[in-house]
């Protein structure tokens, strides 16, 4: 099956309690496309650089089998650069710099060869963006999954809710829940979005875990505890590539498949978490994750029958 | 089995967003002796409470087969009051009143016929007196636990250090698991504490639910996630009873049990916080009790093994 992502690659510089990066490959596209990377899936994306890209960074991707025609090279202009500091508890950030480069005018041209692809994840960008990527696409995906964040609550909520109102699956956190919800209450946060459109919901909540809504049915993920979170940059991009990398991969949308995807997705940020950046989803292997997903199993697994002694 | 509980038996008064109660019942003994009571255990508890303390609520514990030989009644003196207010998000709360009373000079006595019992709860106490029920036991118990609070971290930390090298199983939250440890992840918190002395660890993280710890194993439960949480009070001291009343009523002491013990008292927890103090606590029944259960396991189970379409 194929996926196609929507999503930033850019330049990241990455300030944490255990050191500091300089401009380091990131962006929403690039984690999704190194997370779904681990599936056997065919991967498409679409995104936005400047002349100032390394070409060994899209050589990685293409080694790992990733599509770039839909990756537009701008001439003489620069890539999106963030720049983030985290504080000791790592659950808050301050943005130090935004440049917007390239993102500012993004039209995402869609190449023909990608018409007709299974499965569509749309990374945070602009609410526009992300709605244009779906209304040029000639056949609807099996799935469309959108991530999104705080940002583009403050200043376009209405066209937010637009293209919230035509996916699927929204994945956000848990304070953006609660922002775009106006409920403090997760359970009633959910109902409200879900109301907004997307028949499913995915709640991330860092190092609690996830909640995955549907119908009546609330599943619970755990996030594995972890001795140290190094760098938290990418953790949530990464939970959804592995999540839609599994989808695509099992072609199944069901509730019960959607568990196993968010396993799936928790086992590689927590491997993403690790080290700075992309630095470490790019070292382990398949059967490192396997191994982790076993560690969720164990952390999770009960059985309620006791047999006396 | 037999189950001793230590703990203050006492008035609350409670403002929470959804409303405000005159003096109720309350107080760490009478949630852990009503969430134990769904157990099919021996239940025996040392308390005290001033001539103020109404008799019906004494009667509701006998009615529940709780043993209050070791309840003490102060002539003269009035019943340990505490007061407080929750903030919106009931994460935090303010004391208004605490108006120690009969707790200031408790000494827990002991009664002989309460020798010889299998499981120990120290409910939040001063740690001089939880050390004291330690001490005076003949036998040690086959598993000895304590709650505690940031209180006694604040103001008798040697006190409370040595209390805890003298038990089992440490139960506290993930705050005080930080303030204790002087570590903010959790992992590392847990084994800085279980080097004071308590094998067993539970930190319960209110709305993310509880981790176990034990040797190198870690077990996370969930809560349940609510429409509303009503009034958290309690419901600390509710996950510790249950707990204990299925460890006691099991009789196991097991990794794998404790699992299933830390389900029950999330369970009944979750029941706790549906209404104000213990009103929800004494109307619910066994069976209620079963299909909440049911509830954690689907809102936690699944299976890795995907079988194509």
């Amino acid at each position: 099956m194929s996926l196609l992502t929507v999503g930033s690659v850019a330049f990241d510089a990455i300030e944490t309690p255990f050191g500091k990066t300089d401009k380091i490959i990131g962006g929403a596209g690039t984690y999704i496309a190194l997370a779904s990377s681990f599936y056997n899936i065919e991967q498409n994306i679409i995104s936005v650089v400047g002349e100032d890209f390394p070409q060994e960074m899209l050589n990685q991707l293409k080694s790992r089998d990733v599509n770039l025609d839909g990756l537009q090279i701008i001439k003489g202009e620069k890539t999106f650069f963030w720049s983030g500091k985290y504080h000791n508890a790592m659950n808050s950030r301050d943005t130090l710099v935004t440049e917007l480069n390239v993102l500012e005018h993004f039209d995402p041209i869609i190449p023909a060869n990608y018409q007709g692809v299974d499965y569509l994840m749309l990374g945070n960008l602009s609410p526009q963006v992300q709605r244009q990527v779906i209304e040029r696409l000639d056949v609807r995906p099996k799935l469309v999954a959108m991530d999104t964040m705080n940002f583009w609550m403050d200043i376009a909520l209405e066209d937010l809710k637009l293209t919230i109102s035509m996916v699927d699956l929204l994945i956000i956190n848990d304070e953006e829940a609660r922002q775009l919800s106006g409920e403090y209450s997760l359970v009633k946060a959910s109902k409200v979005i879900r109301a907004m459109g997307p028949k499913f919901l995915i709640i991330k909540k860092g190092e609690h875990g996830a909640l995955l809504f549907y119908n009546d049915n609330i599943f619970n993920a755990p996030a594995l505890p972890l001795e140290d979170v190094f760098d938290p940059t990418g953790a949530g991009d990464t939970f959804a590539g592995g999540f839609m990398g599994y989808i695509a991969s099992t072609n199944d949308i069901s509730f019960d498949n959607m568990k196993r995807a968010i396993i799936n997705g928790s086992a590689l940020a927590s491997f993403c978490v690790e080290k700075f950046g992309t630095e470490r989803l790019t070292t382990i292997t398949k059967n490192d994750l396997n191994e982790r997903i076993l560690q969720f199993v164990t952390l999770t697994n009960f059985d309620m029958k006791h047999s006396a002694a």
